[in-house]
């Protein structure tokens, strides 16, 4: 689909430099965007490629709109426009409605004629299906399991009985919602299973990354609000609480029981221990332990980032000689105190 | 189901504090538990809910006996006797004997008829499923593949072939056993593939949880004893062998022949190198990484807790600040050593 | 199948020491190996099991030689020798071409007589199967996905709409290949979408491990060069682009528009922020992680080592008074430049 740019400027609210009759159809990146096409700029580490940009036009903030040798629509906020305009060229592939001959629906599962239910997959007893849902290539939706109106459940994908999603929500392929959390009563036997009577309810808007682990609760349910987007492989422990808009990157692991605030962002490899809370408006930083409560909005951080092995090695040595570090600072001081008096 | 109190003391042999003829039909926890519902109190940071519980009869230790506002079971080990009640409540759902007829089983496999297998799942040629077995929805069960009686296989798990399953494990969804290690060989033309020529055996009442990946040995297998507990997202890598009752939370790693003891247990993103040895009865905290023999039981841990970004990133200068604080203090002691001798 | 040593040491270029009419027919290991098999020593932690060996014939380096009581095969490099060897003697299983009765092919699909689909795979419209592919049990191959000859992609393994993948790849199970990048722009509203736009390429001969997660690229393509080799559950996010015949571990995260170099070497649970550049040839040891270019080849590190738990808290509190530390070092060190001028 082509739009001139003077269009998408009266459309999405851009300030337009260039002729407003010039045509874009796709999206591209600054160095390598091909013809008729829009690209932006907002990460500062990519600047450098603005000036030699072979795209038609560029998104950008004001204070560098006189660097663009192209057209430019200008906006505070580039990167939100850009999503913006870039699902208006290119819309998610529609819904084809129906259901796969191979797919297996149970007898009393709700399936509206307006889902599209893909080949193998299989839907349990009493599921209830919403309007214009994709349920992928055999995934699995358990039995009295219920999904909201446009949400959409890739291939491989697996629900437990009696999870709740809401709606437009997108559960990527290989994710699993419910699986019994990990509940183990030690026992001179052995470890004696605690059965997790609890479900998992998903709120609107939320994405679960692929292979994405969110496990049903052992008592009450585990809890996913509105807007929270969790990224590949992340593991969700029984009765946590995300609260809305929450990010989690890849590989962050939340223990049980723990109460995650609202709008908080968790880099890759982070993650808590079980039965804390912390507020909202967190920012936690990669491969980051939280420990104890957080009850004040900010940054934290925890990890060593990376030195060549020889001063990696000095430094664990180093740490490890504290102790005695500070005995030798002890013994000095003591030294010192009583010099004076010596005199 | 609805049990007296009475009943459950007896039973369960706990000191009933209340009615005997009050009963009870599910559990909850307690804060939120509705009428005629059971909980416990184990954890002491729960204690502040005691006095308001909604609960009809707390399971708790005696010393808590006098706080709690209803009736009460009293018993040295709460949580364990709740494990107990809950599942006599609650009994996992009944196995529904029979293949479904979108499920594929190879004609040489041995699938008796009280097993279920699910829509869509696949059965290998040659495989041996056990009585009473669940193989769930789509779940792939390999060539030569054998499951003991009364284990459950969810919903998109993968076993490949000639996996040994013992009884009564649950082999939670997107679990996948039996995968290559990795195993290759460096060559002037890249890495060279190694065969990997043994399998994976598991004993009973093994639990692994969802997405969780054991791979087959190189030559012998990789071994997962009796009563181990795997939480989701872990990693075993080939020719492990992971001691009895030992349970490792989310995200775990154990790299390549790893021998770990028995009735240890990891926290979330801990793990160890390869080749290394570990005792039984080690308890690793979270994020830690093992990189020697362990052969002392107790506990370890490594990983620096969250801070503030601000003092966060004040402990990582002053940690690559060591070498010159040590210089720093080395250069007052031959100063101090000096001046005596120069009096 | 059995063969000759003399037949194997010509075959593959060793050194023998022992009778050539001496036949082995299977691999084993040092300790455990069977009658008529042969093994390999190239760790020196299993030099201990030599002596003792139970194999017919080891192969080793030739400072070893007289140290062996069986038949010898001698090589510098014993580990790739063995490789080819174990390769030889036990081929992967041959292709069984055809396709599942139970298997969903997209009618726009190609698949060549030699291929095998298996039971309950599917495969999108427009993909293209390459020859003698093996696709697993429930495994799912979107739309326009391409998949080059002789590869072999696992059970329950998900490949999303127009992902290519080259030769002589294995994509283990429950791996997810193409699922949209982690892309979010902040907005009033909450996180809106950002199209993920492009797709994943990858090489020949790439092995990706059971349940790891390689995203499509937001604008154009994540790309996976030949001969990479990614464990299980590891993350390579968005734009990503990993050089040949680099081998990453288990758990390993690599975050958005990363550029990783050829031939560098990832130890379980590593990973990088977001937007650097690796160089080649740079080896990565556990759980670290990479905060900033590397443009050095070479060994990097940032994990603490496990303490005993007495030991590690120790630690903690003293990195944690570092900043005291140094200060009460400044106070000496004031106090004895003073102390001269007050003579």
């Amino acid at each position: 689909m082509a739009i001139a740019l003077g269009d998408l400027a009266v459309r999405f609210g851009c300030e337009l430099r260039g002729d407003p009759a010039t045509e874009v159809e796709t999206v591209g990146s600054l160095e390598n965007a091909g013809p008729r096409s829009l690209t932006f700029l907002a990460n500062p580490k990519y600047r450098q490629f603005l000036e030699s940009t072979t795209a038609s036009c560029v998104i950008l903030r004001p204070e560098n709109a006189d660097a663009c040798p192209v057209s430019a629509l200008l906006h505070d906020d580039p990167y939100r426009i850009y999503a913006l305009i870039a699902t208006f060229l290119h819309p998610p592939p529609a819904v084809r409605p129906g259901i796969n001959d191979s797919a297996n629906v149970a007898a009393t599962a709700i399936v509206p004629s307006s889902a599209q239910i893909d080949a193998n997959a299989s839907i349990g007893e009493r599921a209830v299906i919403g309007e214009r849902v994709i349920v992928g290539a055999s995934a699995a939706i358990g039995n009295d399991a219920s999904i909201g109106d446009d949400t959409r459940v890739f291939a491989n994908a697996t629900l437990y009985s009696g999870v709740v999603i809401g709606q437009r929500c997108r559960i990527h392929s290989g994710a699993v919602i419910g699986a019994d959390g990990f509940g183990n009563a030690p026992s001179p036997e052995g470890w004696l299973p605690v059965p997790q009577l609890g479900t998992v309810r998903i709120g609107d808007d939320v994405d679960v990354g692929a292979n994405t682990c969110i496990d049903r609760g052992a008592i009450g349910d585990t809890i996913i609000e509105d807007g929270v987007k969790l990224d590949n492989l992340v593991q969700i422990a029984h009765n946590v609480r995300i609260g809305a808009h929450t990010a989690m990157a890849a590989q962050v692991g939340i223990s049980g029981s723990a109460v995650i605030g609202r709008h908080c962002l968790f880099a890759g490899h982070s993650g808590t221990v079980g039965h804390i809370v912390v507020c909202d408006n967190v920012v936690v930083s990669g491969k980051t332990m939280i420990t104890k409560n957080i009850d004040e909005p900010g940054q934290y951080g925890a990890a060593m980032p990376a030195q060549k092995m020889k001063d990696y090695r000095r430094t664990i040595a180093r740490v490890r000689q504290l102790d005695k570090i500070v005995a030798r600072l002890a013994t000095l001081e003591k030294t010192l105190k009583r010099e004076p008096t010596d005199d």
